[in-house]
Formats: C-alpha cells, sequence, structure tokens
C-alpha cells in the first residue's frame, strides 16, 4: 500500500528516539522541539514511497528518511535565525524560544546527526549515497544565500527566481526520491526520472507555497497571510508584478502604508494582472510535467498513480 | 621525512582550491576567508603524520586532512558568533566583517564540505572513517554546548572542566589521529592509542592555551591578553582560584574593577597560589602521558620521536 500516512507515521515513531535521554539536554531540547513541531514529512514520504516503488521494504530506507528530514528541519532552525522570524508552525522558533546561540549549534548538531542517518545505508551504496546527500545540502545552502542576496536586489529575473527555488527548496525533494530509489538499487534512468520527478514537484509546490502566503486561508495556512508582501519578498507574485507595472507598484511602495493596506494594494494589482490564476496554471504545468517525468520508469501501476496524486496535491493544498 | 611544516605546506596548497572559482561568490567568499585566517593546520597535519607512520603515502590522505581542517574551521566560525567575539587570527571575525547570516550559512557549507572531503576516503573503510568523523563532530558541539552552560555556572568543578576540554578540543585531535592510522589500514590497538595520544596531547593543548590567556606574551599570543579573565572564564585557573580562596577572588569580582585592573589583581591571586607552577606540571604529565601512550605502538623510531616532540613543543608553545 502506499500511503502518504503510514510512510509518515513510519519516520514520526522514529524521530522522538534521535533526541531522548541524550546529553547535554541543553544541547538536545531544541533539537526534540524542533523535529517535534509537525510538518508533512514530504520528503521522507517520498524517499519510503521511492524505495518500496523499485522493490525495497521501505523499513531498509528509513535511516535516509530520517536523515533527510533531520537536514531539512535542520535548514528551517537556521533559516529562522537568518531571516529573523519568530514563528514556526504556530510556535515560537528556538532563537526566541532560547536564544540564537542554542539554535546555531542544535541546528549544526542536527546537520551531523542527519548525515549519520544517511551513513547508515549499506557499505557498498554508501559513497554514492553520501555523495547525492552532500551534493545537495551544498546546493540547499546556495538557495538560501541566492534568497539572502535577492534582498538587496531590485533586477530579480523570473528565471533567478525559478532557480533560487530550485535550488533552496526543489533539490532536497528530488535527493529524496532519487535516494529511494538508489537504495533500491534501481537503474540509473530511473534514479534521473526520480530525481527529475521531485525538482517539479518541488518547483509547484513552492509557487504555491508564495501563492498561499498572499491568498491563503488564514487559518489553514498556519502563518500569518501577507509576510511575503509586507517584507518585499522577491515571489514570483511580485517579479511579474514589478515587470508589467513597475510605476504602479512604486507609488504602492512609496506610500508608506501601514502592514494591512500595503497588502490590499499589492494585492488588488496581482489582481489586476489576473496574476493567481496565471500561478495557478504554472503550477499545473510544473505538476504534470513531474507526472509525465515517470512515464517511461518502470514501476508498479499503484506507485505511478501514487506520485501522481501526491503531486497533484502538493499543487492543489491549502496548507 | 616527518615535519611539520611539510605537513602543513600539503594542506596549505590544497585549502585555497576548495573555493576557488565557486558560486555564490557570497557563500564562499567567508569561506575563502575563514580557511585563509592560517593557524597552526596542527589537526591534518597530525592526521598525515599518523597515516605516514603507519605507512600510508600521506597524499592519500589528504582528503581527510583537509576535512578535518574544514570541519575545525567551520566549528571557530560560528564559535565566534555564539560568543560573540569580534576578533580571530587577528582579523575581524566573518560575523563582523559580514553579518551573523553570512557566518552561519557559509559555517554550514563548511561542515558540509569537511563531510565531503572526509569522504573521499576507500569505499571499503568509509562506513568506519564517517562514524568517527560524525562521533566527533557529535562530541565537538556538546563541548562548546557545556561551555556555554558552565557561564551560567558557579559550582564547575574541576573534572567537569576537564571534561569540557576533552570534548570541544581532544576529541578532534584524537579523531585526527586514529583516522590517519586508520586510513593506513592500523591495528584496532594502535588506532586506539593514536586517538588516546591526541587526547592527552589535546588536554595539555588546551591548557596552554588557558595559561597563554593570562601569562602569555602579548606579541607572540595574537590576542588579548586576559580575556578569559575578564569574561569571568571558568578556566583551569579560574577554578582553582575558586575553591581555594573564594573569599579573596569575591572581593575582587565585588570590587566592579576597570579590565585593566580585574586582570591584575585576578591574576595576582592566580600567583600567590602559585597556580601557573601547578598547571604547567599538570601540562607536562599530560604531555608525557600522551608520549608514553605510544610506547606499545609498532611504528618506526621517527616518527615516535616526531610525535613525542610535537606533543613537547604543544605544550611549550607561547602562541
Amino acid at each position: 500500500m502506499y500511503s502518504t500516512d503510514i510512510f509518515a507515521e513510519m519516520v514520526e515513531g522514529r524521530l522522538d528516539a534521535l533526541t531522548a535521554s541524550r546529553t547535554p539536554a541543553t544541547l538536545f531540547a531544541p533539537i526534540a522541539y524542533t523535529l517535534d513541531g509537525g510538518g508533512k514529512r514530504l520528503r521522507p514520504v517520498l524517499l519510503l514511497a521511492a524505495a518500496k516503488a523499485f522493490g525495497l521494504d521501505p523499513e531498509k530506507a528509513l535511516g535516509q528518511a530520517l536523515g533527510i528530514e533531520v537536514f531539512h528541519n535542520f535548514t528551517l532552525l537556521h533559516d529562522d535565525v537568518m531571516d529573523n522570524a519568530d514563528v514556526r508552525r504556530g510556535r515560537p522558533a528556538v532563537h526566541r524560544r532560547w536564544n540564537a546561540s542554542a539554535a546555531i549549534l542544535s541546528g549544526d548538531a542536527m546537520l551531523t546527526m542527519a548525515t549519520q542517518l544517511v551513513a547508515e545505508a549499506p557499505a557498498g551504496m554508501l559513497p554514492e549515497v553520501m555523495r547525492l546527500f552532500n551534493t545537495t545540502a551544498m546546493e540547499v545552502y546556495a538557495g538560501q544565500q541566492l534568497d539572502m542576496d535577492f534582498e538587496d536586489r531590485e533586477d530579480v529575473s523570473l528565471e533567478e527566481y525559478i532557480e533560487m527555488i530550485r535550488l533552496k527548496t526543489s533539490v532536497l525533494l528530488a535527493c529524496a526520491c532519487r535516494m529511494g530509489a538508489m537504495l533500491a538499487g534501481a537503474p540509473e534512468e530511473s534514479q534521473r526520472a526520480m530525481y527529475r520527478y521531485g525538482e517539479l514537484l518541488g518547483l509547484a509546490f513552492q509557487l504555491q507555497d508564495d501563492l498561499l502566503d498572499t491568498y491563503g486561508d488564514p487559518a489553514l495556512f498556519g502563518k500569518e497571510i501577507g509576510g511575503d508582501i509586507i517584507n518585499e519578498k522577491k515571489t514570483w507574485l511580485w517579479i511579474n508584478a514589478m515587470a508589467r507595472e513597475p510605476q504602479r507598484m512604486r507609488q504602492v511602495l512609496d506610500k508608506k502604508l501601514t502592514d494591512y493596506l500595503k497588502i490590499r494594494e499589492i494585492t488588488e494589482i496581482y489582481d489586476s494582472l489576473s496574476l493567481p490564476g496565471e500561478s495557478r496554471r504554472l503550477i499545473g504545468r510544473y505538476t504534470e510535467e513531474a507526472v509525465a517525468a515517470l512515464a517511461g520508469v518502470d514501476i508498479p501501476g499503484a506507485a505511478r498513480e501514487y506520485f501522481a496524486s501526491l503531486a497533484r496535491k502538493a499543487a492543489e493544498r491549502s496548507n
């Protein structure tokens, strides 16, 4: 059975044990707090599903699945310090609940714990598994760096933006998909197709995230709506509006409005340009390309359907 | 030939290439700056010397030697953010020259780069090499955490202090020594002896560092003298003085003196208790235990002499 809930439960059940009664408690408490914060567990779910699709018992890929999830949570922890974010998943960020030093050091420990988990892979596969994991990690940092660099730039192009989210978000999903296939001994061609699936899924996922930041239902989204607009983040919506209506955008920004009015007026520009619909179409296109990437791959029909439905759900999600 | 200079040059020559023309430049510039800061390169020197002592061409252990050095520099980079330190090796710390976000993210990338370099080890040895490296990394974080925890405590014992510096400093030297032997295929017994040598060398090294912080020659030491006293760091000197002359120590601290006078009066207490001499004897004891740890190990006489002289030099160094 391919069930997101079952895969997610396998992961959830093992995350607690990673920090239980480890010392110094001051190092591991922020880690337990971070890993206990919920989240979709999308990356380990993808890894376990990919392993199963190519015939491996998902239990045998659980170490790597946990490793990828711990890595993902490490990036969120450090990103929150860098972005000075107060809240994560409805709770105070670690550097607010504790302090910046705790967030930095606990994050470092999470990166090493992630590496330890990934390195539990069978010895014969370890070199290529480590190579994939470490290369991906370097790309994720590059993505976060570009994201920060964009804050000081007014000329970010759509291509640059897509490349940034590919690095910051997509490659880790792609890595999870490929690593599951790799552990199951899938042929190189299939591993690449799984990687491509994850990469396109990631683009759809992040564009949907951007859309929800402005158009989401606050009760479902879990974050304040409009944060990207307040912070003038160069998202797909922002870059398009700036390219097509630079004067109107400038006029709104020059008014130094309250957060509420700024969100309302910028959203009006997005609406008048029909950007939400255009964004949804692009998300749909990435999703269908993701599904199509698996066309030639030799996996059971149930697996193919599962990956297709997972991609479509990620693209239509409201939280 | 066992020559610290030659081993250090092998490392120096390869460090630049790790960051040359890599993008985004904003991510790699702080890394290049950090790796270019000099330092003794003691850890990679130990790794290369250990590899050679057990018959491996040091060139074949260079990846792991670089990895350990990059890891060490990553810890310095993040420690400087956590400790709010302004200066490192006579230059502005990365978070001062750039900012905290740059220091955090570049440090993260250095940890992954270190792992990539260590993971270049021959496939057959990779599981145990990775295990040693990751276990050591977790211990180093635990040491840094204890160091921070001690700031808020008045009851730190000498045993706790020694355990903290063992974790924060010694285990990485020990890991370097053992990894060199491991890569050369040395027997388990010899690997353990090398580890023990590095561990004891590390204790001597750190106690000497503490001594130099108060008694060093400012022209040679490279840092302000007395920093530990100003920050009331629980060093071996401080803990001993507090245990033997708590009232005198309290009296000085309650006077809220200027930095200059605080250093002078606390140093006077240290002197009156003959703590410098006692510390030097303890350092000498650790050094000789380190040398003795190699007694039963089957390595050439030249290697044995080299390790002995390295330990004695580290214990007598003035910078």
